[in-house]
């Protein structure tokens, strides 16, 4: 059989953007449209795939190209693969996305949520944390965050309510052709 | 969308059993009648998903349950998985199945090629150093091998092509309803 048309959406940024808010949310609109979905969330993965990784950035790289990999492996088989993780080093994602494309669309969505943001919000302590000091790599404090140059979308999250912004993540979807437009009844 | 019919079929057996030949004939011959197929591999995803992993107890069991969930994902998204994986555990493979049957079918051929037999093909001389006493954790040899109580089908691989081992899982398949029959042109 030739392979189906999945897809990834892949949504990079801070910890504390919104990434696994809007993915959620993408996710089960992407099922109301009658996708067949699978979500790949940082945290998850790491407990399925990746648990013996730590946080250095070859370890960070490893996590971003298992995730890549099996993301390309579920999307060749016809899913909308939607993925949120920091995934903070432009060269990872960018492998990500040609492992991606060797089968299927690669969608990278930046959620650009500023770091004074992403601070104020801390819903687990973690830069009141790691401002003290406290975590050696934690990602836009003690660790870096590669901007990247090559999102399909970047999303200004303030101001914007995780529906908002997720309406932004399917409407590029329906701008590539990967999901059909919704139409009123 | 509901999900798809897709189906895991994992083949364990001893090093050399003829594993991934059959797994490979059979790989091609579903693509052959239409099914969407992936293969994995043990020593494929030992490089992309577990390459951290050792040959310990505590390694095997991971490694096989990291296959177990990716197998489990692409199945879900409908793709016909044909894993090759010495998977010497009971238990791990138990985990594997319950993983799997959460969304799709899974199958369990146990390829029974004897120690004998692998010992006299050894194709990369393994049996050989492991019974030197140059390997420590060999399976087979100086490390358990469990057979399977609960396979769906255990194939006598000797006295048999590798072409008839894997027509004998292409009719298993058919007999689960999984495959539908071939019919004479």
């Amino acid at each position: 059989m030739s392979e189906r048309n999945g897809f990834v959406v892949w949504l990079t940024g801070l910890s504390a953007a919104g990434k696994s808010t809007i993915a959620g949310i993408v996710a089960g609109e992407l099922e109301q449209r009658g996708v067949l979905v699978e979500r790949l969330d940082g945290d998850v993965v790491r407990e399925n795939l990746t648990k013996d990784l730590g946080f250095s950035k070859e370890d960070r790289d490893e996590n971003v190209a298992r995730i890549g990999w099996v993301a390309s492996r579920v999307a060749r088989a016809g899913a909308g693969v939607v993925v949120s993780a920091i995934s903070p080093y432009d060269e990872a994602r960018k492998i990500a996305r040609s492992r991606v494309e060797e089968h299927a669309a690669f969608v990278l969505v930046y959620v650009a949520t500023s770091i004074e943001e992403c601070t104020r919000r801390d819903p687990k302590g973690l830069y009141a944390r790691a401002n003290a000091g406290e975590i050696a790599t934690f990602t836009g404090v003690s660790d870096p965050y590669e901007e990247p140059a090559d999102a399909e979308l970047r999303i200004q999250t303030e101001g914007r309510t995780p529906e908002e912004s997720a309406a932004l993540v399917l409407a590029k979807l329906e701008e590539l052709g990967l999901l059909r437009q919704e139409v009123a009844a």
